[in-house]
């Protein structure tokens, strides 16, 4: 009896190591990636991460939820930024900064057999929650134009971040095309018509 | 030898029938869309559609060929249109809402091992050189800023291309999508500049 609480607390570790590795070996991607690449590089037994993991599409769901969830509670500390406007253009860039190792690992998922509905959809909807308030904060503010929507702007995100994700997209043209979309996003649209009349 | 001239003819025929069948085919996706299917619905046996693409990456190639020319074409088109501004937007617009069949194609192509360098790669730069010559000649007229390169605007073509051909991308959004892109385009930032301060 007295052994089951650090056999607990190892089970535990041994966890949060697989998930971490896990982490890393499928956000580069690439053919390498594997269960056994991760069983070794987490330094346990392939059967100790199918205990924990059952499938290889369980594991890669456990990694994207704990990566939406990391981000969405980025951006829930975000809400009380003194300055909403930067916050919601910031955590845009860091999203589509972020996006090709979880893009690798949804891939990934998807080929391992994932469904659209598990755990990372629903964890995926949480982090567009988030991404939402930042949005109703900046524009509360007057830092993004209020009228747009969180499906236009998410759509934006995301395609972004797609594009960024692909291997030929270089850095410098990736921030040219976020400055494009947040000139796009400024409040000036009126000054804007009345400039053009 | 009086018999040539109607045969090439009718070649020449079966090969175009064939091709725009298989655009429509492809361009579809879905699991039905095959070689088999595009002979059926040409009206031609399957015998005749490999005499002309003797693989079906080669089929797709040429498929994908035929489209971007065509959308090159257009767009020289437009080289000479009297409102320089709305030929570059609606072009980019238009471009927008053509991307899914596009996509579906060169996916089709990938799955059926086409290679990246190949006829289909280079009618994709005409094309692009096209867009190119219709930013600069919006940008000599200022309804583009002129701080932009086409680079980045390339990128967020085909990005917002790839976002509007997934299925669950509504019409609307797509629109209000490319709203905010074509501000962030707009030639206004030294009076966005004048403005803030």
């Amino acid at each position: 009896m007295g052994g089951r609480r650090p056999q607990r607390a190892d089970a535990r570790t041994n966890r949060e190591r697989i998930l971490n590795v896990a982490e890393e070996v499928f956000g580069k991607g690439g053919q390498s990636a594997s269960t056994e690449e991760v069983a070794r590089l987490a330094n346990v037994g392939i059967a100790t991460v199918f205990r924990h993991f059952p499938t290889k599409a369980a594991l890669l769901e456990a990694v994207l939820v704990q990566r939406f969830d990391r981000l969405r509670e980025q951006a829930e500390t975000l809400f009380h930024a003194p300055d909403p406007g930067a916050a919601f253009f910031d955590f845009f860039s860091h999203l589509v900064a972020d996006a090709a190792g979880k893009i690798a690992i949804a891939e990934a998922l998807f080929e391992a057999g994932g469904d659209h509905d598990g755990d990372a959809a629903q964890a995926s909807d949480g982090l567009r929650r988030a991404v939402g308030a930042l949005l109703q904060h900046a524009q509360r503010v007057g830092a993004v134009r209020d009228d747009v929507e969180l499906p236009e702007v998410y759509a934006l995100l995301v395609a972004t971040s797609r594009a960024s994700a692909r291997a030929h997209l270089e850095e410098e043209v990736r921030d040219r095309m976020l400055t494009i979309i947040f000139d796009g996003l400024a409040p000036l649209r009126n000054a804007r018509a009345q400039l053009k009349t």
